[in-house]
């Protein structure tokens, strides 16, 4: 039996296939020479049928015995760890896969995919509203159950994620109290605090010597 | 002599201080007791004068000893390696951590950040067509100059870039021939084409069963 699933939808439109991310985890497990099975869950009821296993109502996500993951980017860093025919074992090409894999997420695709999105919508929707209010909800629910996002206990990914939606636009997009309460519980740590006035004494320095040099 | 050395900018206008990245990587060194310095790059020309650190003329990037990385999320995972003050060592928590960091990078900030930016210039710009061309066209200038991402061979890096680049509208986004190049040697691998073939074979049989059943 195979120890790696990945789950997918039992059925999706034609527009989507071959598109679809559980294609992400084949692909590197093809790669790797990995063994895997797939497995499905209903298209039908698909946006909450599935929310414990992945919170946002989206496929893939993968089980490694024991483990489970969501989320196609940490699935493949996950699998990349099983195999350097997907990332390299010295320090250097680990270092250049991890950044460029992130890049892939949050700097190509967190504006491609929106732009596409706006694209294919702007007949009834000119802007991101309902997809980040929808975003938004799936997280309110996950963080009205669990103090932190992993582990029971703070990790790197609360860093992030504090400081992806601390942001104080987002932060009033809407009343979600466990989220409003996160936020200010993680960014309540002494080394957030010490972190954000280092950077904000940082560029006032910068302002007064950029004043002095004008003064002279 | 600290071996972390995170960069930043000289200077920022009020606006974004507190928000710089830079403080995601300072906040992780200071949850994990890890010595850090700052040093800078200068604001006047910071869309060229350092892309040879952060090919999207971007901060921060982190150096650690001999190894450099760009991407904010990068750099954290690269940091909480070094502590489990920032990731579990167990492989539930670590699984965790990592789905959670990559949720934040690709599943929540993906929609605020270009939600915030349409709100910010819809003034003078309606979509999202700027940003994406300037940052495709950062990417067609890597990909001029090396065949893969990283380590001078295929990883993982590639599999997830090309799979965000090959929608067809986005490759139809002006004229990239090192791009264009590029997605066609990585979606070549035969392991992208089986994985391609076995996830349209996939939903053709799904198909194929829900005709039966209305048939019956």
């Amino acid at each position: 039996m195979s120890e790696l699933t990945i789950w997918t939808l039992d059925w999706v439109p034609e527009g989507p296939r071959g598109f679809v991310r559980d294609l992400r985890l084949r692909w590197a497990c093809e790669e790797a020479g990995l063994n895997y099975a797939v497995r499905t869950i209903p298209f039908d009821g698909r946006e909450t049928n599935h929310l414990e296993h992945q919170p946002f109502g989206q496929v893939p996500f993968l089980k490694d015995g024991e483990l489970e993951l969501f989320e196609s980017g940490a699935g493949l860093l996950h699998l990349a760890r099983k195999s350097d025919k997907l990332m390299p074992r010295d320090p250097a090409g680990e270092a250049e896969t991890l950044q460029w894999t992130i890049a892939a997420l949050n700097s190509i695709e967190m504006v491609t995919v929106p732009w596409w999105f706006l694209k294919i919508t702007r007949a009834e929707n000119d802007d991101l509203t309902g997809w980040m209010g929808s975003r938004l909800d799936h997280l309110e629910r996950v963080l009205g159950e669990q103090e932190w996002l992993a582990a029971g206990r703070f990790t790197v990914a609360d860093l992030l994620m504090a400081d992806v939606l601390r942001v104080s636009k987002v932060r009033a997009f809407g009343d979600r109290p466990a989220t409003e309460a996160y936020v200010k519980r993680v960014t309540a740590r002494p080394s957030f605090k010490k972190a954000r006035a280092d950077q904000i004494g940082h560029f006032e320095a910068a302002d007064r010597k950029r004043a002095e040099q004008t003064s002279n």
